[in-house]
């Protein structure tokens, strides 16, 4: 699917994924886990100088083993991190001996790049409650570390992906006091993708610089509105992580003072950013909303990108919880799958959001290339041409306008629709 | 599927359905609606003598026009029904006359009967949003009333079943004060179907004599603990309803006392009944609960029937948030219709309910009458025969019993897998 990018004035897309700031060299290789010798199942990236490092990890009860590591890490090293190292396959999650494993593979790393193990942070997907051997890590870290480059991202990137059918890989180019810099990143995910909190893997390196507590703010206010609004089946992953980390060589001078995101002041999505902070805040949303878009029309099996955009929302918060169920809705997404336009279902699932919004007062209109089409007004249902309804919902991505009378807060959700191929991706054995 | 019945010393069950209670005659018909003349749409029942009635409804806050004229009428005439009147095909709701419709329904209904308009239930069920005519009701209601008989039960099941594969009718005999008494009713549903605080359409009749508040006591405390955990695909219809209308007709001396049901006085799920208001909420648990396990097997698409027994939770309601949660997953549902012992996915949903619950110590086994298999050990997989484990699966009922360390408490719930029907059904056009 050509999913659509969103763009900034200030802002060019550019390649390199992970390897567009400066100073990161990467690499990604078959290391067994996978019995596919074709398909890699492990990343190590590092960069040259010590990064000012931010993290969300998911709100799962159940966290993988390399999650518990990374936090564990990132307080040791007060969130100065050098490498990642990730592999595929194998959640690592559940499993007695995780964190000792995890630990390991730290060490492993931090030894080829004659690093701290503190500064390693470690991610791992796949299966939960699968035994991992420390042995495929051994026996491949030299070459693993050998065969980083500068140019290695994508490798990388091959890596960490499972179901995905899709590369993840994004990078903008931008400038703070006269510095160019460059943000850029990777991410995987197809399915158990519900973030909370955090998100599915995802890596982000850039070389501005940035003091960590800031970069933490940054994070944790963007994902609210770009990887926690998206959801392929409602399930929240054992092993979402999103990790930022900034080296500082493109020598801007260091971001030191935050304003608010999102709230009051700035507005990441709509306002032109005027201090150094939203200017840095921007890059990093239009690289995380354009992944949470790509992660949602990569989802497991899915055939259509779906966007809820919900505007006079009481405020954001419940804005996101309207946009959520609805793209949450089994029915919804069956329904978009078959081009049917039962937009019943769509007021259904608002009804039942855990939303404070007066969703009987809503309109409803169905988007795409090929046209809007209005199908609810006022909380009825009005009569439409069900030629042009079709040839809506022909299009790849539909965008499901939902108008509410509550406030003047907006908000957006991405999904998919639900085809055979989530069934048959996630009822095969041991998928 | 074959689903088996639970069972409780001291009651019987009959046939009969809606009209295995005294004095309740039924009928039901195609009354134009439905394009398949073979297939009923419409269906009306009612009682000889007065009834003490409760109901339980969706908390969608999308309310269908039949849900909103029912709970008036049911005020209006202080809980004391006669007749209910209901349709498939279209769910009156979000239609902008929806509530006059509904309304000219009752009073079609009471003129044949000879009744109050407020004394008639009225209840509709299939897609939301489409105009609802009251013509093919004028035209049906006198061969509708003068059909009614003490054996057309089945014929009004045919006429509220939807995408229902199989025609969902129970009804249990027992004894009051040494009078016997019928329990009975019939349900519809199979999509949509994630109850909360109400259920999807259900009617249930008896010749017991109860006071309608202490009628609506035993019916809330009981949904919750039955149709309240059931989901098929976690979407709350907007037209759930329970109906429960008793008519006193068995003359056992009425029963005017009630002690609390499920909390400490007695659990109905476990507890041989003492009183008379005890008595009476056992036979309605042992209908509900084989309902629920009905409605859970003939989900839409369904191939088996899923049920997780949650033991050692801090209280019940947060035993239910688990496993709700557990069988509510899409990717637990696959791992099931593929027959694949895939626990992690489990511990993965576990984790993420809003529950209270030290989920990393659970206990997880997969049990079906091929056997039990232990999956996961104090939060963590234990090894298993993969040919024990397919065989376990192979099974039409999977039961995952979870075993939490933190407190005493049960609960259950009931689903089924996620199949390629699922989006087959859902994905056609306006199913």
């Amino acid at each position: 699917m050509n999913v659509q990018k969103i763009e900034a004035t200030g802002y060019t897309f550019t390649d390199g994924g992970i390897c567009a700031a400066k100073g990161i060299r990467a690499n990604g290789l078959n290391c067994g886990l996978n019995p596919n010798k074709e398909k890699f199942d492990l990343a190590l990236f590092a960069s040259d100088a010590i990064c000012e490092s931010a993290a969300v990890y998911t709100s799962n009860k159940v966290k993988g083993a390399p999650i518990l590591v990374t936090r564990d890490h990132m307080e040791k090293s007060g969130a100065k991190m050098r490498a990642v190292i990730a592999n595929s396959k194998n959640a690592n999650t559940c499993n007695a001996n995780g964190v000792e494993i995890a630990e390991q593979m730290c060490g492993l790393a931090a030894t080829a790049l004659g690093i701290k193990p503190e500064e390693v942070a470690v991610a791992s997907t796949g299966v939960i409650g699968c035994d991992l051997s420390i042995e495929p890590f051994e026996t491949h870290i030299d070459a693993l570390a050998k065969g980083l480059t500068y140019d290695g991202g994508h490798r990388a990137e091959y890596a960490i992906m499972t179901t995905d059918t899709v590369a993840k890989e994004l990078a903008v180019t931008f400038t703070l006091g006269g510095k160019e810099c460059h943000l850029g990143g990777m991410a995987k995910g197809s399915g158990m993708i519900n973030p909370k909190m955090a998100t599915t893997l995802n890596f982000i390196t850039t070389d501005a610089d940035i003091e960590s507590a800031l970069l933490q703010k940054a994070l944790s206010e963007i994902t609210k509105v770009t990887y926690n609004c998206i959801s392929v089946d409602g399930d929240t992953s054992t092993n979402d992580m999103i990790l930022v980390m900034a080296n500082g060589l493109s020598e801007n001078e260091k971001i030191t003072e935050a304003n608010a995101v999102l709230s009051d002041g700035f507005d990441v999505r709509t306002d032109a950013p005027k201090t150094d902070y939203e200017i840095f805040c921007k890059a990093l949303w239009l690289v995380l909303v354009n992944f949470a878009r790509m992660l949602a029309a990569d989802g497991e099996g899915a055939g259509k990108l779906l966007t809820c955009e919900v505007t006079g929302a009481v405020d954001r918060e419940n804005g996101i919880k309207v946009a959520k169920s609805v793209i949450n809705s089994p029915l919804v997404k069956c329904a978009m799958f078959g081009r049917d336009a039962n937009c019943g279902r769509i007021m259904c699932a608002m009804g039942y959001a855990d939303a404070e919004a007066d969703v009987n007062k809503a309109d409803i209109d169905l988007c795409s290339a090929a046209g809007q089409m209005p199908a609810y007004r006022d909380g009825f249902a009005v009569a439409f041409d069900e030629d042009f309804a079709l040839k809506v919902l022909s299009e790849e991505e539909i965008i499901i306008k939902i108008r509410l009378y509550d406030g003047d807060a907006k908000a957006t959700a991405w999904g998919c629709d639900l085809t055979y191929d989530y069934v048959k991706i996630n009822g095969d054995y041991r998928s």
